[in-house]
């Protein structure tokens, strides 16, 4: 976070998911172009922001819209050409986009940059794959966008206290998803030779997505165990898997609870020996001893 | 909560909720009325709340009656009276609460003004759409009352505890809230591909109600995957959900942690030893003994 | 906790768990059998203990084996004789135990002497109303005992500390209770309406089970939304209860941890001014600065 | 994890999961053998453990995919030959591992020394009863076998970290068990009572069964109330039930932030200012600078 540059008015995020763009060239039409669409300052730029979201939320409610059989029956004309227009109007954004920037490839293997991407391709392979069409609602995901374009870095700032929060608790949520896997394929093998393909559990694929469903307390009832012994396993899978989906919810609020207490460090440079990280209320430095220059921690 | 003022005599709670409505005048049936409704201290005043109470909970009752089938069969006539004279009754207690107060609107725009209106409505709107009848229940709303009547100060403190750590809480939220937004479109359509209409996914939001059912670890089973791609992709989307769901209980109980936490804790800088954290009820340092500078609590 | 006295030789627990009682007199056939049953020391009394509770699992999985409809079939005389084997046994060992303590009532009335009183009655009820032989198995609970007799006194020292953190809790427990009922009435009656009685919400008692089990994310799916508005309103309350639901585990990890934070709290009278309770680290009393006479935390 | 010593180039874990075994010679193919199964340095090493890992997953994949209906029908043969092939690749590798090691018996009584039997046992059986060949999916436990491979000693500090925090709650644990036992126990019967054989409820067993399918919120529906007091009875079980479950999750969490906190702590008490915890790095007080009395971590 701290090495967003809120002064060079472009979108803030790290490298790979906005990287900082600079414009091709400084002045002319070219400029303007590139100031509206990676600026969100002036009233124009904000306007055209704002734009630019009622136009996506508006493009994903078509492709929703088209996919309910009586909409579609009524409507399926205007909403397929709508699609249409959104779906160009979305290219000449794209292609403006990257005339406007120095490095198009840079823009283009960003994070966003490939979800604009994303947000076109779908409709133009729909004319060979009709199915496909449906995709398009990976537009959403140019919602995405909303965060740089309000310049939320105190959203930022919380998402990343997020996800460090994730990030330093990968081993153990690795660990966590690894014992999973253990556990819904000797289970799934083991409701498969005991009920069978007579109660649903026509194979051992489908004993684990059964496992994973009951594990995770979601339990849609599509299998369930028919047999004595089937319903005894079932009733060991929900307690251990209940045993173990406690884990992540107590590494997590655990590792949240210290990222959220280490805040009351101060990063403060000891003068004698360079040790960086203080408690706040430390006077003296633990490793040297030598006397910290001090900040009010009441200003 | 500091901002409670008990000693008015009058309802607690911020402005919003119920603000200090002072009467009309300050004599006669007028004032005696609204001592009566908004004052909870006296002995008629407090059995004029239970009465008020005792009413709330069996109009509630009356209206579930009345919608079970065979209870409406035999009593529905004796129900129906009861209800019209349980709305009379409350439309005349409304009509007294207007009259007594000094600034009628301000009661009428708090929270418990509005609930109160929209527990005659509905009444009177079955005369028109008589399906909006079992709308009534609303009056269960206003039980909230029972907080304010039972001068609850200390379930005020702990409503407020919570409250507060879900305010702190509420930008972590938002972003939660989108996430799980995103993830419930994209999945959503993948099963629409994937699943189709012949197995229940007649729709893209169809299949958003499914991925939130799912993700939230409902789990009906009123639509479920028949496919094995769709198992599959449940799967990810069960363990994804998982992984996300885990994510608000996390922030909501290490704010909570905090909160209390810093109850009980004063901020002061022991003169001798520097040790900066001392209970709220601390005159000397606990470390070396020295007298704290001492802030006065009940300021 | 602190007020249970083992050297009694006594079961441990609360007045109203299982009070201290006392023999009828103390010598003799009456007073031998009294240490049989209330003492668990010696070879013989620690005999009669893992005998009663043999005798207890014994007798519901007699219970369990007789409802199941194919056993039923086989064995029932045989079951129905044990069952009766074992409640007249019971009884006889209830009035053992009524004889032979000096206050009878006291042990009548007591947690565990209305469990035993409790496992003797539905057999004998049986002979009126047949349906009720399945209720022995309240004889479970007899179980309970197990915690005396083993004086698990670290065991109920842990479920001291699980029970203390959910007293502290009781208030915002509460709260969320009505909370969620409150929930569960408009959500039942908004579905009665949207939904109604052909999608199976035939009235708002039957609404308000489905909100429940929804909210508690249990799903079965007996009852489902099948409209498009009544899926919306669906979505809402899982979102809605979600974070709700979240609130008790919030708040019950947060007491319980402060719970066993306060166990770094010290149980140590201050010499001068009597305040009893001191961070295990405090070399001076808070209160009066007296130096505290210490205890080393090293032993 | 102390007690591991990874110069020894072997198998880090505890004597039960895999203990350090000696070769049983030092020189000639057997020693080389030895070095190659159970060392995990050399260029050669790794590749025999990148092998190993790829043909524990293939076998694992064909099972999985011998059990699917389809599949089988058209690969049978294949996959029936494939599963012999790495039987007996799997036997022949037990083999060498019994005959290189010094202690046979100490390597075929450890957890991965059983694993590794357990692999290949079914595929024996499956030539008496058929059905047993399914049971050869517990070669997937074999993969544990990457932890030591990958000398993944942070990973094993983690799940450390996890087990320590498991195995302080396990009082709390046997207490929630048993608890949750009880409850089922008597929620089983009254459904049994209430509801009984004609909507599902056919037994005792079977109210269990559904009892904790509905308090670990799975919910699969196949088992759900129909009467009006089955299902109120049901509100009752999921609020309990959801009270109860609650507890585990608050253990676990409130045992892991305890955990985590404790470590990276010393209680070391300053000599000049009593303040009693120190960062394990800290060589001066943080309060009043003083040198502190210094432990060796290293020791």
């Amino acid at each position: 976070m701290g090495d967003v540059k809120p002064t060079r008015g472009n979108d803030g995020g790290g490298e790979f998911f906005a990287p900082v763009l600079q414009p091709a060239n400084r002045e002319g039409l070219r400029y303007r172009l590139y100031r509206l669409m990676f600026h969100h300052e002036s009233r124009s730029e904000r306007n055209f922001d704002l734009a630019l979201i009622a136009i996506i939320v508006a493009s994903v409610l078509v492709v929703l819209l088209d996919s309910d059989p009586e909409v579609k029956a009524r409507w399926h004309f205007q909403l397929y050409l709508a699609e249409w227009v959104f779906t160009l109007l979305f290219a000449l954004e794209y292609s403006l986009r990257i005339w406007v920037v120095r490095e198009p490839l840079r823009y283009a293997r960003s994070f966003l940059g490939s979800v604009d991407l994303l947000a076109i391709l779908p409709t133009f392979l729909s004319l060979l794959f009709p199915a496909s069409a449906s995709l398009t609602v990976v537009r959403i995901l140019r919602l995405l966008r909303i965060f740089r374009i309000l310049k939320l870095v105190k959203y930022s700032d919380e998402a990343g206290l997020l996800t460090h929060a994730l990030i330093r608790s990968r081993r153990k949520i690795l660990i966590f998803v690894l014992t999973l896997l253990t556990i819904a394929v000797i289970f799934g093998a083991l409701m498969y030779v005991v009920e069978g393909p007579q109660h649903g559990f026509v194979s051992i694929p489908t004993g684990m997505y059964w496992a994973v469903v009951t594990m995770a307390t979601v339990g849609y009832g599509d299998l369930s165990p028919a047999t004595g012994l089937g319903r005894f396993l079932t009733s060991m899978l929900i307690i251990i898997g209940y045993s173990i989906i406690v884990v992540p919810t107590g590494i997590y609020t655990a590792e949240l609870a210290r990222t959220m207490r280490s805040r009351g460090r101060v990063q403060l440079r000891c003068p004698q020996c360079s040790l960086g990280e203080h408690d706040d209320d430390a006077w003296f430095c633990r490793k040297c001893g030598e006397a910290l220059p001090h900040v009010d921690n009441n200003a």
